[in-house]
């Protein structure tokens, strides 16, 4: 992941006199603090909604839901390929290779779906978020990663008889103004609240001192909702970007 | 319900070139739409996040998160007094006095608990929701409305042993641009999203025509939280009110 043009884009933009919107993770993977740091120094503003689950909210959510609140924890599933993934393999108690090709038939699943199945995907997203909402310096690859490709048949069947269900989770911990990230498979009981995310949603939940806990859930991946959320971003900055 | 001083304070500053912030319901139920009216007249802004459900998000929602989107459905649990009052029904198969009677005790419910038990502040909230976001004309005193206080604990053993779970529920449902409210006891089945809500926390779920289906939860009632909701109003003003 370079950032590739997306990044020069972006960077000419900002510099010049433009705020700009961003639907891809690359450039933000590689350079998002710096980008964030670019729009500030030129009064102007950076969007980006359609590049951390796109129709799940997640930066909103720092910037209006949550404005003034102390952070405390951030934790979703991000992914929704490798939510379908789990969630066919629990239906069918089947191998992953299995509901691997279904989710690629079905468009959902990249043809090379290692960004999705070893949670490189989902370790972008929990590094754009540590780097431009709370201003963290991650590095993608110095976060600790796990991926779901190893999970078998009768793992899933175990977790079945406990009633547990497995998810892929990422996680933002703050504790002492320290930052704790990580990409993990974790078995979650039956009312968590992501135990019971259908298909490819995806969902984050927020962990505040003043507000409590929040939890989003939503958001299928499909291109219809990316759009939308570029155009929100849009929306937004004809309000608020004066 | 009459808007009170409230309504005055907000006239008064909206007319007089202020922003202004509302934590309570009554100005915004009985003049809501004339407020944001009057706020739009003298380019000044109005923000009410405290007065819906305060610390979860529901006109943010509308107002941020799903800005451009073509709104189907709003439905949520709105008053934590209720929830708290049926969870503790569902745990102990007991009587919806005793159960009232412990809200009362732990200050969750107020002495006089009509407003919330029969459904009036799930009503006042859809009317904020209905002639604010939506631009309806709703009157608190024509939406069809139930309460809990009939709920025995013979309903609740029933429902139990078909896995429903009972929660007041308040909706918005808007086809071909006409506008249909209610707030009803609804029977949910053990995956639906109102289903997992503990103690006195709310949710709202949103079906939009671009996003497809956001559920938020979280914000259980308390005094620190809806405080944080009127300053997180007062940043956004800083930041948006132009």
């Amino acid at each position: 992941m370079t950032g590739g043009k997306g990044l020069f884009y972006l960077n000419y933009a900002l510099t010049h006199r433009m705020h700009a919107i961003a639907v891809s993770k690359g450039a933000l993977v590689v350079e998002g603090k710096k980008l964030i740091n670019l729009a500030h120094q030129h009064n102007k503003k950076l969007f980006f909604s359609g590049a951390t689950a796109a129709a799940l909210p997640t930066v909103d959510l720092f910037e209006y839901n949550l404005a003034g609140c102390q952070i405390l924890e951030i934790e979703g599933v991000f992914t929704g390929t490798t939510n379908f993934i789990l969630n066919d393999m629990l239906q069918h108690e089947c191998a992953f290779a299995e509901s691997l090709e279904k989710a690629q038939a079905k468009g959902i699943a990249e043809p090379n779906s290692s960004f999705d199945v070893d949670g490189w995907d989902t370790a972008a997203k929990i590094t754009i978020l540590a780097n431009t909402v709370l201003g963290a310096e991650v590095k993608i690859q110095d976060i600790p990663r796990q991926g779901i490709s190893h999970v078998t048949a009768d793992h899933i069947r175990d977790w079945k008889k406990e009633n547990l269900i497995p998810r892929l989770v990422g996680f933002i911990h703050i504790k002492n103004q320290q930052i704790q990230t990580g990409v993990e498979l974790r078995l979650v009981p039956a009312n968590h609240p992501f135990a019971h995310l259908q298909g490819s949603n995806k969902c984050i939940r927020v962990l505040t001192q003043e507000m409590g806990e929040l939890v989003v859930s939503g958001g299928a991946s499909a291109p219809l909702a990316t759009a939308a959320a570029a155009l929100k971003d849009f929306e937004l900055m004809l309000k608020t970007g004066c």
